[in-house]
């Protein structure tokens, strides 16, 4: 590392005096490793900062104000699909924060758990289980290694009655931009005795400031832990024809209303389950893409899967569970087939038989156990790799058996636009999501999660293969396109992608609310400048730099 | 109306000119009647101002800014217990949005309903019953002709699953205080369908930032609603002494955190039932105060109460019910005695046969009615003016047929502590609250709600008679005691009175943040200074001219 006299150096001989010399990163291979996410940007890293604890990365970003310097943090940079690493303007320094990755506080009884930035899913996964706990967590498929504060402050959800991320936690300790430390809800009181059990506080509430913003640096914070179920009991159904989506959801969504289904029920379409058991049938399609038609009609029918292909959980003591599973087959009856249930011991048996059942029925159990197992294990907030399998879709070659999709110029874009929970919307949401995506010459992969009683949450994933010549740019066309067209109808994203911020929203008086926080919290703009904002300046000339004018 | 020359009186030149004179009150008995809460307060109101529309709520703030004259807005005024009408500062105009009272939107199958601040729970609850709807709304005891903006802004609970009223509610309509209007969530963005569905939108989730603040003036919001369960069973208990409390909470705890209990458990010590059903004992006391030892359990004993009496509900179809009965009663078993479980068949049959049963079994059902079904009511959402009665303790003369707490001289004073959903906590803050209350010479009414798995919120009513000359003064001495000792001991407000703000918390970051985005949106600090603000100029002064310094 060279000191020399440019701000940006004197910043870097600043953060290394604060976090040591082998905290500074600076070679060229990883930073273009940290700039290199499932699609492209432009944007440079010119280093990436660790600190190891919350007190350095106060003085982190003291020095980023005294030196002019942007920083970009991240907590595992597992942003998937939204842009990885990638910070959403050109220079940005990476304060990542992953060295941070201690598990402070945790209670049985209370059902939480305190942890920093880098506490991964897996880490708190063990952690529960050499406890031999009776708390479960929640999980996104994202990745084992995933942050929890990370995937939190961008509002994912996963599949448990702790779904909504951001709804279970609370406390958060944040760094202001300036270097000043604040806790949000009771925190701030010392030894406040309700500070992990309750969110509100008193006064203003604080901690959605702080999700998908850039008003803060989130160092630690409470997570709420449900408590183990008497028993378990996941369902899966399909419906066959795609017009039985409507139907189905408006049959589900009372249930989910009154708190009988208390998790999320997800709903994926075929192209979704085809690319999360397999690459793209290359051999079938002559190489030929999109895949549709006759093809695609083989392939449900070889692996079993309709047009649309239902889960969910149902969690309780036996009898709670059993009412449930009344309840839900009574409300399907008739709108979604092959309505099927399976709990642990089924599995087992299942796992035991599967070659011998094959044999005596002709049924592949062990292909439709392949189907159901990952998402299973996900529903009790066991967290998996296997979703990543799906970003190598388009690949020719099979995923490597440590996959980076980052690394190994796996495509993907996440477009994730919220619906009301009612069949009708859920409809035309989708259709017109497929003649988009076909249109452009991709797979229109697409997942609905009934998120609460009222709205779901579609996820279409774009998947393409970087490697391809020109495919970057046809996927962000795609993108961009379906961003909009899906907003001009109504619907429009829980969540952007780097690169995607315009979808914001148009100046007013909402954007100079948000700007005139950020101006008060954050005077010199140090703190990962064009995120979830539409229109600063910093935007305005990455967005330039980034598309080469 | 003087038409005048200075800013106040060009001020309020201006607001006649945008509500109509007759929107303009200046009469001093209506001023002195919204000066007038139900504890002691010196700030002057020199007008209400009440706007009809969001467009003419827009304009009245423009005025207020040009002209430098601050307003606190109202809903319906009915801050019982923490303020009533009353500005935490002196010489604040009153900004009364009772006249908005539209219900702009609702939808069964989705379960919501779009409001105006001047929407009562009386309101909406006569709206779905007009409609034959198969949705429950939630309901605090406050009173029917609460607002449910002001009760959600203020962050109160009622008692149905849907208890905790700012959890349930998104898309904020809110005038800032420099007149212009935003939407939070998706509302912002035009025609976006998840809009009344999905709480947080995209980019920072500013909907908290609106509570307990004086950020904006929220002029529309919309409510989520509960699906009418199909049945419904509500169930009581009792712990006969003091220390069964403890044990109680533990065996509630696991039932609230896995989702047998899906609403608040409220539990209320004996001073809080006697009060709510009788006036003070002034016969049986000799007039002596505070009411205590031979007196008060010769009143439990006749009044058929124990030391801490639970009510609760559960909800669902017929089986879940019934197995939630199973689990509640094998938990409470050993720990809580006499369980009973009341439905609406059950309790009709008992007021049709109170009287022969009386006769039969010498037991007095009445009474035990009396005691059930205000709060049965309550559990259900229907609101009801019946706790009101309890503001009128310690008169010597009988409540009025239409109570007015504020008018007619009745003292009260709510603190309002959150402790975890823990036996041994709570134990700890109720002693500490009943000791400090009697010392003080009042009666310890205390209830707590079981507000979800992980917290206890408890409510403390110093209730007196502001009548009686230095009672105002005794009352709140004993108040701000018992806030700092609760604080001390870690015990925190969830809401804080009017004179009371100071439980706020201590300059530094977190006051400095709080300062700094209400300087943002509010340079000149025209809205409702003081509210939730610890240690700004116009408390401070207006503090000491309220202590008469």
């Amino acid at each position: 590392m060279k000191i020399g006299y440019s701000p940006y150096e004197q910043a870097l001989t600043g953060w290394a005096a604060i976090v040591g010399e082998e905290n500074v990163v600076t070679e060229a291979p990883l930073l273009c490793a940290a700039q290199t996410g499932t699609f492209a940007s432009s944007h440079r890293i010119p280093a990436i900062v660790r600190p190891c604890d919350r007190q350095e990365v106060q003085e982190c970003l003291r020095i980023a104000n005294r030196f002019d310097t942007p920083v970009y943090p991240i907590s595992s940079g597992r942003n998937w699909g939204y842009g990885s690493r990638m910070p959403p303007a050109d220079g940005c320094v990476l304060l990542d924060l992953g060295r941070m990755n201690r598990i402070v506080d945790f209670s049985e009884s209370l059902a939480y758990v305190t942890v920093e930035p880098g506490v991964t899913q897996a880490q708190l996964f063990a952690f529960l289980d050499e406890r031999g706990s009776k708390l479960w967590m929640d999980a996104t498929g994202a990745s084992p290694q995933c942050s929890l504060i990370g995937n939190t402050m961008e509002r994912g959800f996963g599949h448990t009655p702790y779904g909504d991320h951001f709804a279970h936690v609370c406390g958060l300790e944040v760094v202001l931009p300036t270097g000043e430390t604040v806790e949000t809800g009771f925190g701030r009181f010392p030894s406040a005795k309700a500070a992990p059990v309750y969110n509100w506080g008193v006064g203003p509430a604080l901690d959605g400031l702080f999700s998908q913003s850039n008003y803060g640096v989130v160092t630690r914070m409470t997570v709420w832990l449900m408590p183990r179920p008497e028993y378990f009991q996941a369902y899966y159904f399909r419906c066959e024809e795609a017009h039985g989506l409507q139907g189905t959801i408006d049959a589900l969504r009372p249930l989910r209303l009154d708190g009988t289904i208390r998790s999320a029920s997800h709903i994926a379409n075929d192209y979704k389950v085809v690319s999360a058991l397999r690459q793209y049938p290359w051999l079938e399609t002559g190489g030929r893409t999109p895949l549709h038609g006759a093809v695609m009609a083989q392939l449900r029918n070889e692996l079993k899967i309709g047009a649309w292909n239902g889960s969910g959980a149902l969690y309780g003591t036996k009898r709670q569970v059993a009412e449930a599973r009344r309840l839900l087959r009574k409300a399907l009856h008739g709108k979604a087939q092959r309505l099927q249930f399976l709990d642990d011991r089924k599995l087992r048996l299942a796992s035991l038989f599967a070659t011998p059942y094959r044999w005596i029925s002709g049924w592949d159990l062990q292909r439709t156990l392949a189907v159901l197992k990952p998402v299973y294990g996900l529903m009790k907030g066991i967290p998996t790799g296997h979703p990543l399998a799906s970003t190598y879709w388009r690949k020719t070659a099979a995923p490597p058996a440590s996959m980076d999709p980052d690394r190994d110029g796996c495509g993907l874009l996440w477009c994730s636009p919220i619906a009301p929970n009612d069949g009708a919307a859920a409809e035309q949401l989708t259709e017109l999501v497929c003649a988009r995506v076909l249109a452009h010459g991709f797979e229109p992969a697409i997942s609905l999660t009934m998120i609460s009683g009222r709205a779901l949450a579609c996820i279409i994933s774009l998947t393409y293969d970087r490697d391809i010549a020109g495919e970057d740019e046809r996927a962000m066309a795609c993108y961009r396109q379906l961003v909009r067209v899906l907003a001009d109808h109504g619907y429009h994203s829980y969540r952007l992608a780097v690169g995607m911020m315009s979808a914001m929203g148009e100046p007013g008086p909402y954007m100079d609310l948000l700007d005139g926080i950020k101006n008060a919290i954050d005077p010199r703009g140090i703190l990962a400048p064009g995120r979830y904002v539409a229109d600063t300046r910093e935007t305005r000339a990455s967005a330039a730099a980034a598309s080469g004018r």
